[in-house]
């Protein structure tokens, strides 16, 4: 390995990484295929058996009415706030200032449907009851992300998730859940999903993240609700002839991966202890609340990356394809996710790797 | 089979049909699937070489600077409409009164982007030159299907076509092509797709048609315009993390079907000729110009219905699932479209099968 190599070519040459699942490629589809008939009849349109048999599954897991399944998130959380702002009457909802919608989506809400934003706390922590509390617009939603992705996965404490909906519910004002790795949380809660869910009007999950399907997402709610959703998911676009595709994959792997995300958790709480015992670095949340968190460290990337890059030679196992640069690139930070590769290595291997890196990073300062 | 069968019912059960390429089941995408090798890379959120060869295939297939992948035609066209609106300032466009935005898709263009819709001509026959020149309101962009798909599949001239292009040049009016059957077409016009695309600005192409993929559409134009056509597709929701399991079927049967669409048309002329060989049927268009045509009958369709039954039990021909009532349900109507179905039954047997529904059709009056 030649030094010129960025931290994400080395990534890609390193045998063993702690992150995910597998490599994101067609293999994915066709091992999730093999499990099925050829002859099994494609859904069309949203109708058919295919489609309605996952939906049902996923709405009765859920605990909800009723479940659609969407090509995406993007599609399926814009639909559940449109619709809730058309119910009451005030286009606008509130979410973390850091929520999907508000910085991965083209600012689809106002563009799409004039929907104004209210942003609830701060970037760098969770929303509190308090903040929901203190809004002084009226609202027609509240979004929650379960776990809160973008600040490392953090997650309220149950009571607190228990209170919001009280509130919410007293208030008349609607609850939505960004839940794209609410499985993930679910050990941690020591709760079903359907539990979880009850707490709220209207749940998206998806199912390429802790599930490692294709892409594809479900929203749950009421009958009254899903049925609205599937006009918007005509309009947006959504309603293809086939979506089998992501249905099947989501349901293959579901049936391999729910089961692990104990097993996920665990293996994330134990791999924060090993980054946090490394000089200069500290997990986010310090101790991990699902398969998920976000590793800071306290030097610029520029003298992380080629430690990096000599470790994941070194000893082949390979920790992150990328740096963040944090505080005007004074400190950067990346995220880690756990999934079926963690496994493939050794503890001994990865607890010497880190031993190493303890030791390259003292070395540093 | 019992009589007590529907039409829908009876079809299915029937070996051979003259409709289509095949059941849509999961085998379309795994014979698609088995010409790529696993560990090929998915696409990721529209990037990767996947997608971007594909996309740079199209772009050149259809002459266009520029071609994006989506996963609907509805989310395609939308965009296209949309931007051309920016551009121009109006939010108003012009179509055929059967056009598929406004019969299909509801009504997405007025509740998605406040875009008016100007009806041109009349539902049961072509757009013309004239109508476009008598439009009184400003419009910024007219959309031509080629073919139109809800009257059997009818085809302007290509001087027409030609001269409707200068026109709205002339007055700075975009116009959009629902290409959703262009291949189809081509056999006709005995033009290449670049040759008829280069009349329009921007142009969409469907992948399970005709060429019988999974799902997918493609969109040209200039680079600048299919840019702002990517920002649009995050709104929507459509630039998912994994396009690939349409990608893949829409370039391996493009491979497979694309050099058939001239037999294709071929064949469909000739199927039209024996339907209106039959008493009391004719198609739309009287000599087909794609793989497709209507069938018109004089009947009603309760007396149709018995007697197709009739003989698909008979002949083991099956000829359409379904009877569309018209004219107060005094005639029915049904589509026809040919693929790779229609030569797995000699000529002869199809022969027969004609003159026998003809002699049926006969003894009904």
């Amino acid at each position: 390995m030649q030094e010129s190599l960025t931290l994400k070519e080395a990534y890609k040459l390193t045998p063993y990484l702690l992150n995910g699942h597998g490599p994101r490629d067609v293999q994915v589809l066709m091992d999730a295929l093999s499990s099925y008939p050829g002859n099994m009849e494609s859904d069309i349109y949203g109708t058919g058996e295919l489609i309605e048999h996952f939906q049902t599954e996923m709405a009765t897991m859920l605990g909800k009415e009723s479940a659609v399944f969407f090509p995406s998130g993007t599609m399926a959380q814009q639909i559940a706030l449109r619709l809730w702002c058309d119910e009451k009457g005030w286009r606008r909802v509130a979410y973390h200032p850091l929520a999907h919608p508000e910085i991965h989506e083209e600012d689809c809400l106002r563009e799409l449907h004039q929907i104004e934003t209210v942003l609830l706390g701060e970037p760098d922590r969770l929303i509190r009851l308090e903040d929901i509390k203190q809004m002084k617009a009226d609202i027609s939603c509240v979004l929650l992300e379960l776990p809160q992705r973008e600040i490392g996965g953090q997650l309220p404490t149950y009571e607190e998730l228990e209170a919001i909906s009280k509130y919410c519910r007293e208030l008349g004002i609607k609850l939505h859940m960004d839940g794209a790795r609410l499985f993930e949380v679910l050990p941690h809660y020591k709760k079903t999903a359907a539990e979880v869910c009850q707490l709220f009007d209207s749940v998206y999950i998806s199912f390429y993240k802790g599930i490692g399907g294709v892409a594809g997402a479900i929203l749950a709610g009421d009958l009254s609700f899903t049925e609205k959703t599937k006009v918007w998911k005509r309009r947006l676009g959504g309603d293809l002839i086939s979506l089998y595709p992501y249905i099947l994959s989501a349901e293959y792997y579901i049936k391999q991966r729910l089961p692990k995300m104990d097993e996920y958790y665990e293996q994330s709480r134990e791999l924060a202890a090993l980054y946090n015992a490394c000089s200069g670095l500290t997990t986010v949340p310090y101790v991990p609340v699902s398969n998920m968190f976000h590793v800071h460290a306290a030097i610029p990337a520029e003298k992380l990356e080629p430690e990096l890059i000599a470790l994941y030679e070194q000893t082949g196992i390979g920790l992150t394809s990328y740096l963040t640069g944090n505080n005007g690139n004074s400190t950067c930070s990346f995220e880690v996710n756990i999934g079926d590769r963690y496994t493939k290595i050794s503890k001994e291997s990865v607890k010497k790797a880190f031993d190493l890196l303890h030791q390259r990073l003292v070395a540093l300062t």
